[in-house]
């Protein structure tokens, strides 16, 4: 049966493959790599491309980190110990082409001393401006991957999406979302959940693909690239105010630029900035919201 | 005795001088109002100046509500009752010149239902470079204003403020610090509560020219305006993460263009940014710190 470093393992050949997708879609830039320790225990491979034809900063983090939990945390997350042991890979990609969407992905396998474990990921999509096809491709892809396993997860997973990726204090998702789940670890097998983990992993680099093609040689504007940086504007809000991968990472103390490697190289905001009625932007905006059915 | 409308009515006061203050200052442009209202109570003036010849962006807010707070915000601030009245002016300003220091300010009233109140405000700066001798004349001003009241006023708000503005995260203070205060009303009778707040609101504009007439005339290359927006980055990490006003301001559902006005128009994040040793950049990170003695 799959254990803790086999999974390990396999996360970080699931981030060699992904590094090499990028760089052959990218064309022209490569990652570049820190390997880190963790004080308490572990360690990790964070990978960064910059100024790439594709990518103007992406970063593809792979990590397995062990030890003991803060207090805090324990409490936070109901454990029964503290002792723990938690591997996973992690995606931000911020593309320079503002009809070239955001794109995240995250894969993660927690285990406590007692043997206790769950599976946790996701992937969502944030486009500057929303084409409702290319939405609708990418969660068709999303669902493919989830019905391997069970008829349920494509819909409880993006709703758990819509709800985890909004910025609630400007009443407005994210992006188009995707799927999203945490502490998974009944319905399916152990290998099955591995497995789940494994198939999104490999599905990042086919479905951001189809996404890149659609956008990368549109050509654009200055008043596109506004937009662009007010939209990573709202990405930069959304992980420094909710994202709790963010919030565990900066309250255990883990590596700062690991984990802040998912913001933006520019972002801009203005005050009070509302898109003209009827505008391309004003209609991405009315799409930015919870519950739309993309899968039609 | 002064009562709570009369200080709302003060405030209203210290808000326009700073305007007039300020558009003399910047000498090109005008500050746009916005007037709103706040749907549980009150409501307020946003005034934002942008694309000025000294400020790129910059907001100063007055605003006086009242209501019912929710109950998670009874219990985290221990209150006796949900029935509250809070005025304030708040004040952040993001210059062009990188030689300019950011500059917030910040003076509150707050009173609940059964006549219990208290005082807060606080002003603090925020330089791109730091240079030794600005930050001390600025220590030097907040201190002269706090004297006049009681001698340990500077000294135990100069520490809450280095304890306050602070990146944790990065082990690193935001600024050069001043003074922060909040929920005072022993110590002092009412009206000298009161005035300290007018005075510290009256010394803004004074303190921030000295500052400005320090700076804006430099002449600056791409590699300081890199710097500038990096530090920006971090202003942008401390509101989102860090401050109270923010949170307070996104858990109550307070007006979200006025609360995020604080933000600078433009901001940049690289990964693992490291100034070369010896270099300005370099030095300024140096001074970073907690419990620098700014006042010799």
């Amino acid at each position: 049966m799959i254990d803790k470093h086999g999974i390990a393992q396999e996360f970080q050949l699931i981030q060699d493959e992904i590094c090499a997708g990028l760089e052959a879609l990218d064309g022209h830039s490569k990652f570049q790599e820190d390997k880190w320790d963790r004080p308490g225990g572990g360690g990790g491979r964070s990978r960064v491309i910059t100024d790439g034809d594709l990518l103007q900063k992406g970063g593809v983090n792979f990590s397995a980190v062990h030890g003991d939990l803060p207090d805090m945390m324990v409490k936070e997350l109901k454990l029964n110990s503290s002792d723990f042991f938690a591997t996973g890979v992690s995606i931000v990609l911020h593309p320079n082409n503002p009809f070239v969407p955001i794109i995240h992905m995250n894969i993660r396998y927690f285990e406590m001393g007692d043997g206790t474990y769950w599976f946790g990921g996701g992937i969502d999509l944030t486009p500057h401006y929303i084409d409702k096809g290319m939405a609708s491709q990418f969660h068709k892809g999303l669902k493919a991957v989830c019905d391997k396993y069970a008829s349920n997860l494509y819909p409880d997973y993006k709703k758990w999406a819509d709800d985890y990726f909004f910025n609630q204090h400007r009443n407005e998702t994210r992006g188009v979302g995707g799927i999203f789940y945490d502490r998974q670890k009944d319905g399916l097998s152990k290998q099955e959940w591995f497995d789940l983990a494994c198939d999104l992993g490999r599905a990042f680099v086919p479905l951001y693909t189809e996404q890149v093609d659609f956008g990368r040689n549109k050509p654009f504007t200055e008043a596109n690239k506004k937009w662009q940086h007010i939209r990573r504007g709202r990405y930069v809000e959304f992980n420094l105010v909710y994202d709790r991968g963010t919030k565990f990472g900066l309250q255990t103390a883990g590596r700062i630029e690991s984990i802040l490697m998912s913001l933006p190289q520019e972002a801009h905001w203005y005050y009070n900035h509302q898109p003209e009625e009827g505008s391309e932007e004003f209609e991405t905006l009315q799409l930015l919201k919870k519950d739309v059915d993309w899968v039609v």
